[in-house]
């Protein structure tokens, strides 16, 4: 937090480490993981709200976050997390309202947008990485804590007279849920739609049976037992896992960033951002050596392992980016180096799909193109010469709004023209949230163009062959280039910051829609209306006044 | 217009006839209608706006949905219809910004509301009513007008230099295209996605031989041989409609309709605003009289055929309350008259679905329903002795945020205790904007309920049975009724408005989501949010400035 930003505020740094936590208590026993939420008061990111209640804030979450991380890649052997309170009388009351009430719009949308990720991250843990996630609610559980919750594929609640589960955020703060609880109750866990309207209605919850037979919670048992049974439950999960018993994991070590001036530079990437053209210019470096030969040879390189190193880089940016640079709202994608080591490094990745630590890689890189996807920046790729769009580089191509591929060389220079190439690892190993690869959403109109790519795997297609295979956008060739790039990148930085995000929500998703998508798509967009409405925000609003004593007031015209 | 009303603005009424169109020309030519825009320049529904170029405000939609609605019931004959523009320099230039500019919020968000009905409706009518839209582009077709031809199952342009189409909203506005239009683009034309983002992002337009390889519209033809070419098409669409060529249609006749101080009075339909308690009371009349015998006699009874009738009633009121009584959050269904009659009449709708008129009938009540489950509004039932919630009324439970059902009968009253029924008209006439009929989106957690109640067809249910089939939420009993049902409206009619928007949006529609599910949630929510943003109507909005030769100024934050 040393950093001045454009946002007026201290830099926020989304890295850390367990030695560094202050909310969370992480413990291990065998295949069985404790994530222990035990909120320091007094620990706010920002001034001038305490976390009561183990209430959170965006720096609770980040160690979350991290802890979840970690529980991936340095404990192979844990097969089940169980996230409970380290607290005595309550299990969560949910984001802090306080710091919700003094933040800016983008804050809170932000602050939204990163725990709805961390918590897809942990459904998605619980799916594909046999690490299954549960919660022991042993206390009262609220608003963000139930939907917390909600993101754990078993409930075990403490039938006792003081544990409910509830969402509140209605009826006392005139906001949604904003992390995917009313998607999850009728989407995730089926609750019907009308008991689903009663319960969000209803400040004091629901507890003990009925919170059963609605489908709430999994299980109630009386509080004497339930330690012992959600370890039985934990138990029988990781019994399940195909994650190695045995194995050693791999350490996250502190990822390496330096911020001098505009220019960001981690391991493989770097980031240029230009504040007059409002945009940054992402640059991510091709592999400097040939791959490991064997996953022992991959854990071996642990962090070092060129696409874990570019997951970290990639995600810690975005996150610092979309944070702190708020007014930079045009990103860049280039790459540089050799296509055919990119290549070589998606094979390996495509051939070890069974080995636990390749495949937390790529899940790890689906994530990072993910966030990409929902983070409301514009994005332009730029296949120049010298460029490696590559396969699971070749995805920031296909994320990107529009792309720009030269056409030949530029004239006098060295460089031979620039190709992409398509590998294995674009059909499948990197789905986007509505559950298609960007190709199959690329072509709804033409499934038959992803079969026939899946012909050319490695093939380098030059920008001819890319814009006919419909991969590129346009393909200026040197006279043009200049012009058309630069005219391209000035009109859509002019462009209302706003606008573009509707737009550009609207238009990435072709296709179906999944819990996943509607969080980000129906339940954030019309948060994001309701965090801008005065009922909620205004003078008056249900938000500002909450533990003032005084009750919102509402226009009650509705819209 | 010639009531005040709640907000403070003379009343919008929705009902017309072609006598008194100002800005369409309707044409019938055996097998093809052609439905010309022509929009009068100072027939603005409001003052304070010129409809230049044949833009449109809600006058101008009203009658568009009158037209629609008339060719479906009055012209059985017509099997295409070509929408077009009855000016020769321009097809149409969208909805009319200067309108917009002085609009409320709530106006605006209605006005995208009702004209995305009426597309849905012209979708729906290709689909499943054999009458297919077309749509000859001849002039400039920009914004909502392209949004109109996006609705259109054919789109011919004119290739000349002049005519093209166009999205200039983000450039030009900064809001998006209101209309479905960007949904449209990927997910039913499956525009690819970055040429969407370059379409959508060009003030100008594309035109000619680019917008049919970009999957914009799907022919261009000479100017000269624009019409003959449309009429063609439009022909050959309408030999594959299963319309009946030589049957009569029945006419629309002015739907009667008093407001008297506080209540509104249809055939078969009462409101009664209860403004000191925030809600709306609407009870539905059972038929007074068995069901016509068939068809024939069907079509003999017109507009008096009972499901006709509240269909007409219910939508003419649900567009009512929604404009013109903003402040009235809460409606309350209910229902009166003889239960075995309603089941008589389910009976005929699906004995007959064969049959064109019962078709549209039934299919005039899908979209009233839908109209019902997307009006932002809160939805409680109440089923008391003499109700007649059975098959086609028992959607109006299904459709509630909640029900309230008294289990056995008021102390002293001589009517018996209520009982719902299903009958087969529940299980796929109307299914919601999710492709879902309500059962099934109801009963996610438990689909083998569906196939329970499909035993059970015609039974009558009491508080118990329903509660136990899972179709009532609260079954309270004499003593608790009162109190019970009070304490809920009181309650939900002090929430805020906006926050019980964006709640119902979230849970009314588990499930699978579709263009139309994803028009009114993903692309609806993001323009509503758009609309509260200072980048686009803050005094130096760009939709405020708009033609006043200044820029929009935009605050440069991505949120």
């Amino acid at each position: 937090m040393d950093h001045a930003t454009t946002t007026g505020q201290p830099l926020v740094d989304f890295r850390t480490e367990p030695a560094r936590y202050r909310h969370w208590k992480v413990a291990i026993d065998g295949p069985v993981a404790t994530l222990a939420m035990d909120v320091k008061e007094d620990g706010g990111l920002r001034p001038g709200y305490e976390l009561k209640l183990n209430s959170y804030d965006l720096g609770v979450d980040i160690e979350l976050y991290d802890a979840v991380q970690r529980l991936r890649f340095e404990h192979p052997e844990v097969g089940a997390v169980i996230i409970t309170s380290g607290k005595e009388r309550i299990f969560c009351a949910g984001a802090n309202i306080r710091m919700l009430g003094q933040s800016s719009h983008a804050w809170k949308v932000n602050f939204c947008k990163f725990t709805n990720e961390t918590r897809n991250g942990i459904e998605e843990a619980s799916a594909e990485s046999g690490q299954c996630y549960l919660a022991m609610v042993n206390g009262p559980c609220a608003g963000g804590g139930y939907e917390l919750a909600l993101a754990t594929e078993w409930i075990v609640m403490a039938d006792d007279g003081n544990t409910t589960v509830s969402l509140p955020e209605v009826p006392l703060l005139a906001v949604l849920p904003g992390t995917g609880g009313l998607t999850r109750l009728v989407d995730k866990r089926h609750v019907r739609r009308d008991r689903a309207d009663f319960f969000s209605t209803t400040e004091e919850g629901v507890k003990g049976q009925r919170a059963v037979t609605w489908g709430l919670v999994d299980e109630v048992v009386p509080r004497t037992k339930l330690e012992e049974i959600a370890k039985a439950r934990a138990t029988e999960r990781a019994a399940k896992s195909d994650r190695p018993r045995h194995a050693n994991g791999i350490a996250l070590t502190p990822l390496e960033r330096t911020i001098d001036a505009d220019t960001i530079r981690y391991p493989f990437v770097t980031c240029v951002v230009d504040r007059a053209r409002g945009l940054a210019e992402i640059t991510v470096q091709g592999p400097q050596t040939a791959p490991p030969s064997d996953t022992a040879a991959i854990q071996a390189e642990g962090t070092g392992f060129w696409p874990l190193a570019i997951a970290r880089a990639l995600d810690d940016l975005i996150l610092h980016l979309r944070t702190n640079e708020e007014e930079i709202g045009l990103w860049v994608l280039k790459t540089a180096g050799d296509a055919d080591r990119v290549e070589a490094y998606d094979r390996l990745l495509a051939e070890h799909t069974g080995d636990w630590l390749a495949r937390e890689v790529r899940l790890y890189l689906k994530r990072v193109f993910k966030r990409l996807d929902v983070s409301s920046r514009s994005l332009f790729a730029i296949v120049e010469p010298g460029s490696c769009f590559v396969g699971t580089l070749l995805e920031l191509v296909l994320a990107a709004d529009r792309s720009y591929m030269l056409d030949g060389t530029f004239e006098g220079s060295g460089s031979p023209a620039p190709t992409v190439r398509v590998t294995a690892m674009n059909f499948g190993a990197y789905p986007m949230v509505n559950g298609l690869t960007r190709l199959a959403s690329r072509f709804l109109a033409e499934p038959a163009r992803v079969d026939d790519l899946k012909r050319r795997l490695g093939e380098p297609l030059d920008a001819t062959a890319a814009a006919e295979a419909g991969l590129v956008t346009f393909t200026p060739d040197d006279i043009d280039w200049d012009d058309e790039v630069r005219l391209a990148l000035e009109a859509r930085a002019a462009f209302s910051p706003d606008a573009l995000t509707g737009m550009e929500a609207s238009l990435r998703f072709g296709g179906p829609e999944t819990l996943e998508s509607k969080i980000f798509a129906r339940l954030t967009a019309w948060q994001n209306w309701i965090f801008q409405r005065p009922n909620a925000v205004g003078p008056k609003g249900a938000l500002q006044v909450y533990g003032s004593g005084q009750r919102g007031e509402f226009d009650r015209r509705r819209v």
